[in-house]
């Protein structure tokens, strides 16, 4: 199973595709969107959506892991943030991905087996995970995505199913 | 010069497109969007991506106007709504459009000439400016679409100019 983890943000999304078979772990791609600060919103949103498209379209993954962060957020950056989100899942949609959502805490849990691991912990059983060397550059962004690739790829493999897809909490939707 | 305007929301998005020569309003076209409740998120989402994409290809307004609505949302519906306003952002900077943001304060103030203005008043405001009969069907989103539009384009014939375009506000992007 192939899958991409997105951590949105407006001004740095991260990106990681790993994929696994049987119980090991590959590294296929990892890197950060940087928007333009002078560029308007909408066009910051398009240079998101156009670089997650076409990693889509290169790796085809069939699953996207997304972090579902409330932390710490005021409305206004739960605002901004849910814009960079909306286009990431957009871009799931558009390549015909199934989209799950996971928290930092469960995403932590799942890579680090402590669920208030910090960023530096995360990056370490990252590569540990994936086997990749310390030659290898890795964002901090990049990381926290792979992480949710991880993330989704542990989950799916135990036998407890995971969470419902994000379809099941439609609820939420209803204003 | 004629604009779109969009109130997005997951459930229900609003457009309505209005143009304006010299001093004459002229209504062009307005709807909602009805997202399905049992498709996924990201399904939703390309769904108002694709009606708005399809709206503006079809009528080429030069801007959008869109509503920045904090009031009264707390963190998670927050989110929820940004993810619809990024989505239709990013429909603008497909089409090329300028967007503009108005909050819901200065649409009423715009349209009826009163802040605090309920929605049949600003319904009934939008159907005298753009000399509507009663007898077209107008529903609460879409009228609040077409006085976005009509906002954007009371502002920007003042002789002050309009609020500068959201690149303007970068730093609320810096996370």
């Amino acid at each position: 199973m192939r899958v991409i983890g997105v951590d949105p943000g407006t001004s740095v999304t991260g990106f990681g595709i790993v994929e696994k078979n049987s119980q090991h772990f590959r590294f296929l791609e990892a890197g950060v969107v940087r928007t333009q600060p002078r560029s308007s919103k909408a066009d910051r949103l398009l240079q998101i959506f156009e670089r997650l498209t076409g990693v889509i379209e290169q790796f085809q993954p069939a699953i996207m892991s997304l972090e579902r962060s409330f932390v710490g957020e005021n409305v206004q950056s739960a605002f901004r943030l849910g814009e960079a989100r909306g286009v990431a899942m957009l871009a799931a949609a558009c390549g015909g991905l199934d989209v799950f959502e996971y928290d930092p805490t469960s995403v932590k849990l799942a890579v680090a087996s402590y669920g208030r691991a910090d960023k530096q912990q995360v990056k370490m059983m990252v590569r540990r995970t994936l086997t990749l060397s310390d030659a290898v550059d890795l964002a901090d962004d990049a990381s926290d995505a792979l992480a949710l690739a991880i993330c989704h790829l542990g989950v799916a493999s135990m036998p407890i199913a995971p969470p419902a897809r994000n379809r099941a909490s439609a609820a939420e939707w209803r204003r």
